[in-house]
């Protein structure tokens, strides 16, 4: 079965091998198989979203193992669910791809799915799978809250920004990577496979007053913050100064490290602001203040213009 | 702004508009424009499904307008949590398209969406952007029970097949559409928007002992149903004789009526089964048995082999 295609073992076949890999996580009522999965959560309030990555937008075969992007694809939801401080419990997953991609292909994409979300204690729970020209996964997370939410509008002024994470890391592998290179190892695996410490922001949630993951950029998501809580962000560049190996890396491809920092998304580092006589949640560092007045994202009290991030649609 | 396209008014430019033509469904604390929607529900059991549709695979731009698709879309999935018995509440919708699509296009696709959820009462709450080559629309419904679920596996021998809507339809207007025809015009609509009794299915559910929601085809429906439940499905032909309009034009270019009605998908009719004792609900016609023995489709005793239907990644 090694080299099986999607088209040698079809659609139901390809369903039947997802389905051995699910494990029972325990509030599931009808999983896989049925017309639709049934839960029984714990309380009645359900948090949700969804994510969809393209091959070629968001991933290339040649950058990433299967087991990359399916860590990536789950990391992309569970992160949303996670900064609002929720539980990730449950994922659906709606696959295309090629007739002639390798069933073992899939099949290591799904595991990598299902190592992320294990992580969190999270599981797979079924999905949907079809044909296309280009491998798109989809992947929409259900969750639970276990005390408020950790809204983008909750900010407010004198409060300290604070994040747990990286920046700029997955930025810079896959520059690195478009460019040809295959090092330094540190920033291409960021690319491949981010690593969040989303137990930092579960465990923390309770402090804040806002948390965002950093999807889009670090400026453009601060900017969220700022929208959403009508306050002015001001990050401080003494607090973002880029590691040795991210401005190595930059300075020997001409890219500038520190607007990989400002507006690489992917890492999903965990943005945040709390109050200032609340202790530093474990894991979170300062790396700006919130102000009153007009919402805008300040570098050093200088107002940051222009592209602060990614716009899938931007040319 | 009509013809503007995606790559003018950028990905956030998209979500605003989107955002503007939603509709708060009263159970939503938080909704679009966080990291993730928060629904305030009745019940903490979820049922949940997903589905993923791709441009040339599942419709063509040029056979369907973007209204017609977007109702198809969500009529995919609402009609999975109806054929459970559940009662749907909230789409999410997940939308790749390419940057020169012209954001009138996106946004009539959305309303279309919407148009076939309120129908039901439920409401598109959120979602994600991004780019590709070919629009991909994946949507993940969320609903909740009345009563019991009406599962894959609860049919029983001497139970009545029976079933709401139409087969067919669908699949002989793509194929009229595929061979370069425009008409007859009904048989076009029913593969550019499916009509579904969901009523019929909802009201029924209570009382029926397994429904699925037709979207692989009849026998291969009815098949998911034999298997799950260890029964024997036999389908009656006197029961499934095509309609006038489906055999003129099958004959017209050549392909088999009876065909169509047994392996063709998207009409999302609800086939049921039912004990023998019990009234016929409304909207719900006869049109086989289900008997004791291996689990398989036959019609008038015989059995149905080879392609029962439609398989995503089969050539």
């Amino acid at each position: 079965m090694s080299k099986a295609t999607l088209a040698e073992i079809g659609e139901f076949g390809l369903i039947e091998l997802i389905q051995k890999r699910l494990v029972d996580p325990g509030f599931l009522r009808v999983g896989i198989g049925d017309d639709a999965a049934i839960l029984d959560l714990a309380k009645p309030e359900v948090v949700t979203c969804v994510d969809i990555l393209v091959e070629d937008q968001h991933f290339k075969k040649e950058f990433s193992s299967a087991k990359d992007i399916g860590h990536r694809a789950a990391a992309a939801n569970l992160a949303d669910l996670v900064a609002m401080g929720a539980q990730p419990l449950a994922l659906l997953l709606a696959l295309a791809a090629p007739s002639e991609t390798e069933v073992e292909w899939l099949i290591e994409l799904v595991d990598g799915i299902v190592e992320e979300a294990n992580q969190l204690g999270a599981a797979l729970i079924g999905g949907d799978t079809t044909r296309s020209d280009k491998i798109i996964v989809s992947i929409t997370a259900i969750g639970q809250l276990e005390n408020k939410p950790t809204l983008r509008s909750g900010a407010k002024s004198s409060d300290l920004v604070i994040a747990a994470g990286r920046f700029g890391w997955a930025q810079g592998g896959l520059r690195v990577l478009q460019k040809g290179f295959k090092s330094p190892n540190l920033l291409v695996q960021a690319h491949q496979r981010p690593l969040i410490d989303y137990q930092a922001a579960l465990t923390a949630a309770n402090q804040l007053n806002s948390m965002i993951d950093v999807s889009d950029g670090l400026a453009q998501d601060a900017l969220h913050i700022a929208k959403a809580s009508g306050v002015q962000i001001d990050l401080k560049s003494q607090n973002l100064i880029p590691d040795d190996l991210l401005i190595e890396a930059a300075m020997a491809i001409g890219d500038d490290p520190l607007d990989w920092v400002l507006t690489g998304g992917d890492d999903h580092a965990f943005l945040a602001t709390i109050a200032p006589d609340k202790a530093i949640p474990v894991g979170f560092r300062i790396i700006g203040e919130v102000f009153k007045g007009e919402a805008k994202i300040t570098l050093d009290g200088k107002e940051l213009l222009g592209r602060l991030g990614h716009d899938h649609f931007a040319n």
